[in-house]
């Protein structure tokens, strides 16, 4: 009656019938006329993606996505604000988070933000929530933004409430010119229907990131290669119906190269990574994470992170790689991956087969790792 | 051969492919003509519910079920006693509780204990073992009680013993003229059989909570999600050749807003909860919880479970939230559920997809939670 | 293309239909003519069943089966045997039981084993290897011993060797005119096989006991539900075949009340129990327990467990408990289950549903039990 | 849609229909016209096998496989290029494995090596990458190797590169006499392919190693019992078709005598370990093991893993056995599992009966182990 939902650690992927060398590996990733080096966005956390590390990220081939709810649009000296969230006591930091974070929104600080990205030859993606997309959207793209991303827990394009005025895509759509992206969703259905209405991404994964604690307190929650398998078969659909390609981007649990690479042989065109990225010398949060539905005024669904500072971002990206944990170097892990599969492009990883392996913990009774 | 059973922690919800404002999500539970804002019973413990916490619960909006065969009316002054059980050393719990139980109940007290609840303008349900039932029952519905909960770990319409005098259930329910809940129960053929019985309300659970160790004493036990789903089918079964609704109850193993909001996708109209009760300030158990059968003379199965003192009954029902692990704002977190799910009502929630998805704990190797 | 198997952990028992007193289950255990008030068999281990013993467990109404390989038989003065391995340091354990094993059985002792038993009106089983048993057996009948047990870790009705000389077990149940019992086997048709050459009792399990270790030392192993629910259905086949009701004893990984009904709802009509047994005052191995495969000389299948001194065996069997973790009261926690289920008699416990249900871990993030 | 896969832990494996005694077990391993009293191979790991050690394991019975392309043959003097990466601090060790390695091979050391070995009386086997196999197998043979074994993480009979010339396996096979072992490979295609290449021997095995940290890195990996049951079918398949037996080897994670016999009841002719070997005094690693790809220069898939120095090669591969946990006598379990399962040769042990069930960890609340 119940179906079984699998996570990265439930799967692994099996080597292909031929090999090909690394160097063959083409990862790049597409959204439109975009074209990036990464298949990676960075998450709209204001740990990880500030109008600076946004920069640094672009040119090192990926995408940032500013969020444009957050400190960043709130507070015009936000370094203060980061520190206090930083290096509040443990069990006071989600009371500090819901204080911080109640306070409005600044117009002139969305455009500023994204003119800092953009004077700086970067691309600039920002993200919005449903309720703010008619507001704020238009402001973000005037100032230059090159890609919307409209964001929440759980997003459909059919929401209900009191005052009826919910949020219509295809209209949205029709308005602005610039690619949009839309999450997060899980299941065949919605994302089908997302792509009638023309959005150019979809934003896969509700509760697996390690900031996010939807499951624990709400119930919700889809194991991410089961959720990413069911959202790529709806794109397939789509794409044999109508010849339109919409990306299916990852979001959410990826901790190592490992998990990065079951992204794409579960079917994403791209991830979005938070923790990994909270992690390196660049980001914002100085060796924390925390996910925006930690402030909720009354239902906090998540918690912030001490996730270390570890090393840099191209470490993180390129390598090398001095760990063998898996947690540097995951494009190197992808393009190994891809030369072990067989894949040319990401297109031929989505072909990879995969079997259900829980991970096994052999360490303790026998030897011990890294000693 | 053998089918698998699941469990809250076993499961996830999916959203749903439209979402509503939880502004929208009606929450009520009803037994006959009488209605509660919150879908939620008290449990019949002696740690939770006094005849105090009865009348506080019940403003709340929910239904305190208050035990008649334990202290409050085995013992005029009760507060000593409790404080004898909970400053008992752990390994002398047991007996201690042995012998405090091992006293006679006071029909007096019965009548007393009813009155306290109802001179405070509190709903009074009271609940009865089956051998006790047609003695006491009249004496509870005489001095006011609102419903009666006929409760053991197992009940089944048909109990054969020597002395062949078995409580009926269809004559009960015939004397009696109010809302009449009993159990508990884990199967569709008992459900149904209760059903035409007459009775208004079935509980559902043996063995999941955590004051219960009827699974390790005598093998006993039917994981929660599974119970549930198989007496709703009942239920629904019952519906459709009837056209009365009896209400199904789910009751145990209830620790977060997750495991909440899975027993509506279960089947549940409401549950049944005791240890996050008994963590409540108002509860007389002062931070400990134990079951009934943890006192059976000769064969407790149960244990006095040390559960903390961690906030009002207000914070965990209606928050606001301060912690993020779904142990507080139950109803936020039903609320938002029913939002992400699009559910107008408990009876839509039953509709609601779930999966079979083992929780993750991706924490320690990677980062850290809550530091 | 691999079948699932389960044990005792992975499985839990449903309620019945309908509920008895359980002053109404009969729990009786018969062997031809024997009858035993408990259907429970004392493991044929040196640290459970001595001489003096199976003398009390008899009176108990249970059938302690003494090993005739063993220290008993090969030390007159067998106190200080004892206490040379139960004093011995962890590692230096093995090496120990290998000297002191390595003795040649006593023809006399033998028969003034049996006969102690036997002068204190106690029934008196004997358990033999294979290769032993054309040789033993006669002496241990004279002696007055009423039941043979033939066992090994893994028997079958077929054992090929360069001697050739194997046991045929047609012919020995045709020579010896007491109850024959042979294991221990696991599957459907060597139980089969067994009981067509005219044997009494099987013994099932393969691996699961706790001073077991013949699954990580060969790869042998079968849970122990599984095992028992195939070979039953065995004993099920060939009673309708033949008319002739041969008894399934299952033995090993009994930890609690819960494992024991569990045994019985899987089939069994007796069980066979160390440990548990080990852990009572009566016992001889002074809180510490072992297999017989534990002394092989080249390759021990086992290891010295310290399982601690507990209780008394009256306390183990038929309480009362002052626990609540099915470690006491045995037969209480068996006659309340088949009050649960609903079963008069053993064999009804066979008829009862069982579900795949692996135990829930609940203590720990949100309480505490037992404190 | 996703397989299940299993690895050693998953399975045990069930008893026979008829036993035999051990001693008519016969457990030898042929490839081609070399036949070997053990079939196990030691891993082409500088920490196992240095050419001193395979003279000692040849002598044994076993054939140990010497790395062409590590320690031995990048340095003259290697013991203390040995001893730096022994020494090394645990978060150094990586690194400076990667510098170590970061030398050419010599041609000289090569045919050093392999005559070492040879004038000893050994059977000599090497290992090669499949990029080197083209230039060094020649040098190899004609030092003496009786055996060239080709192995990478992953190969397969197509590998694509820019420079196009991949290696040929079926050409390769015409120009060496000696017997053809390849791998890794993990399924039936994948195996079928290289049999029809003309190899004599197939490794099998991707992730499962105690120093191989593959799947963490890159996601690939498939349990042990399922790939190797993927081979063997292919083998069989292939067998049935040509009339030509080609060898199954498998690689990886074997531990105790449990896994060992899982091996071949996978379908194994052979099986190649690793820690195990390294845990022996004749062992060059000194308590240590790391595989090849530990050392990788930009994205290390391995650890140095601390194993311990345990006992000597006799006791792991013949006993006496002291201890009960499976890692000593390796070729005893062997043989008493074949007399289990009633197997008189490698061949039979293909047939025996396996079942899904999980290692059940007892230990702990009612008893402790070796103590």
């Amino acid at each position: 009656m119940l179906e079984h939902a699998y996570g990265y650690d439930d799967v692994a992927i099996v080597p292909g019938e031929f090999t090909i060398n690394p160097e063959l590996a083409d990862t790049k990733f597409k959204i439109n006329e975009l074209e990036f080096d990464l298949p990676i966005l960075a998450s709209a956390m204001d740990a990880v993606v500030s109008p600076s590390f946004a920069v640094d990220f672009s040119k090192k081939g990926g995408l940032g996505v500013l969020n444009l709810e957050g400190i960043y649009t709130k507070y015009e000296d936000y370094s203060e604000v980061l520190e206090s969230i930083i290096s509040s006591e443990p069990d006071k930091s989600t009371s500090i988070m819901q204080q911080v974070y109640n306070q409005e929104i600044s117009v002139d600080l969305i455009a500023k933000r994204v003119q800092e990205i953009k004077s700086n030859n970067a691309v600039c993606a920002v993200s919005i929530t449903p309720a703010n997309t008619k507001r704020l959207s238009p402001i973000a793209i005037e100032a230059g933004a090159d890609v919307i991303v409209v964001q929440s827990t759980v997003t459909t394009p059919r929401h209900f409430s009191r005052s009826i005025t919910g949020l219509n895509m295809t209209e949205l759509k029709k308005q602005i010119k610039v690619p949009l992206i839309v999450g997060n969703c899980v299941s065949y259905n919605v994302a089908l229907e997302f792509m009638h209405t023309g959005v150019d991404g979809i934003l896969v994964g509700v509760g697996p990131g390690a900031a996010c604690t939807t499951r624990e307190v709400t119930g919700l929650g889809v194991p991410q290669v089961t959720a990413t398998l069911d959202c790529s078969r709806a794109r397939d659909s789509y794409f044999e119906e109508t010849g339109r390609y919409v990306s299916i981007i990852t979001d959410g649990g990826i901790r190592t190269g490992g998990d990065f690479c079951k992204s794409f042989t579960s079917g994403a065109d791209a991830v979005m990574i938070g923790t990994p990225l909270a992690q390196t010398l660049e980001a914002p949060g100085s060796g924390y994470n925390w996910g925006m539905a930690t402030a909720d005024r009354s239902l906090p669904r998540g918690t912030r992170v001490s996730v270390g500072t570890k090393w840099n971002l191209e470490t993180l990206l390129n390598g090398p790689s001095s760990t063998s944990d898996g947690t540097q170097n995951f494009m190197g892990a992808l393009k190994n991956c891809m030369g072990f599969v067989g894949a040319y492009s990401i297109r031929d990883m989505h072909k990879a087969k995969m079997i259900i392996a829980p991970s096994i913990k052999t360490e303790g009774k026998f030897f011990q790792l890294g000693k």
